[in-house]
């Protein structure tokens, strides 16, 4: 691997959020020449595949600024500071739809967005649910609904899941089956 | 869906780059708070899953500086200024492995981080493959690898897929057989 890999020079912090920030490096690549790489910083993040025992699936409509749609989403939430994947997926479960699972099993690990983010997404499996009550974060308006996954599966099909997360996760269920 | 929608109060740029922009919007939520939305733009990109006669599939092992890791991935690439989603696909997969596709396909649309980017990713299924000889631009570095399709959804199943388009390109050629 160490014919692709780039060496940084130089790293410059130009811009500090309170989710994001983002650097301008410098690299030397394997050839020797020299580039500039955008980097957003972000601090990663986790989403859950949640299933019932009837093969329901736990989505959340969210309407999301950057993309200026309301989108099909598996539930997901940042990483607090030092958080444990695991339990932010618990909680996040939680917060957004009210229901917990008797089981979390990693499915993926994955990049969102490798040419400029270092997001890194952590996909769990949960099954075994149980229903409570959503208490999502405060400035956060979402919708939890439970889809057949047959359905979710034909949705995508048909080009309406528009989430890259959510994809993705359906396709580690659909392989490993 | 209008009870979900956020309306723009303010927006302020505070980063311009080479590839992405950073905004701070201030939003109206439904219920009349307001909140800050952090927003990456991105000019948006195409990927080809290019799948040979024989069930290979073209894939690209890229080191990405953003991440710190050499991926398996499906070649990709950002759309200049103006250009159709088709043509940059045509492009980059001539620049970037070589092949010509006789057949292109749209399979899916889908933002990669809908939290914080607007960057939507036009997924393409190339068939048809003829060899020719890559061009990848001058600061991309990448090796092109052909990987039996069985082999790479086992390699996704093991966790060693770990970017979020090749994941959902597959997911939608699962769900489209």
């Amino acid at each position: 691997m160490r014919e692709l890999w780039e060496q940084p020079i130089t790293s410059e912090l130009v811009y500090q959020g309170p989710i994001i920030n983002v650097r301008r490096d410098e690299v030397e690549l394997p050839d020797g020449r020299r580039s500039f790489r955008e980097v957003v910083e972000h601090p990663g993040a986790v989403a859950i595949l949640a299933i019932t025992d009837d093969e329901q699936v736990l989505l959340v409509r969210q309407y999301r600024h950057a993309t200026g749609e309301v989108l099909w989403e598996v539930p997901a939430g940042k990483l607090d500071m030092g958080e444990d994947p695991r339990a932010c997926a618990n909680r996040e479960l939680a917060e957004e739809t009210g229901y917990r699972a008797q089981s979390l099993e990693p499915l993926v690990s994955f990049f969102t967005s490798p040419g400029f983010a270092n997001e890194l997404l952590h996909v769990f499996l949960a099954t075994g649910l149980k229903k409570g009550v959503a208490r999502p974060e405060a400035d956060e308006l979402l919708e939890p609904v439970l889809l057949p996954l047959e359905m979710l599966e034909r949705m995508a099909v048909a080009g309406q899941v528009r989430d890259a997360k959510t994809l993705a996760a359906l396709c580690l269920y659909r392989l490993r089956r």
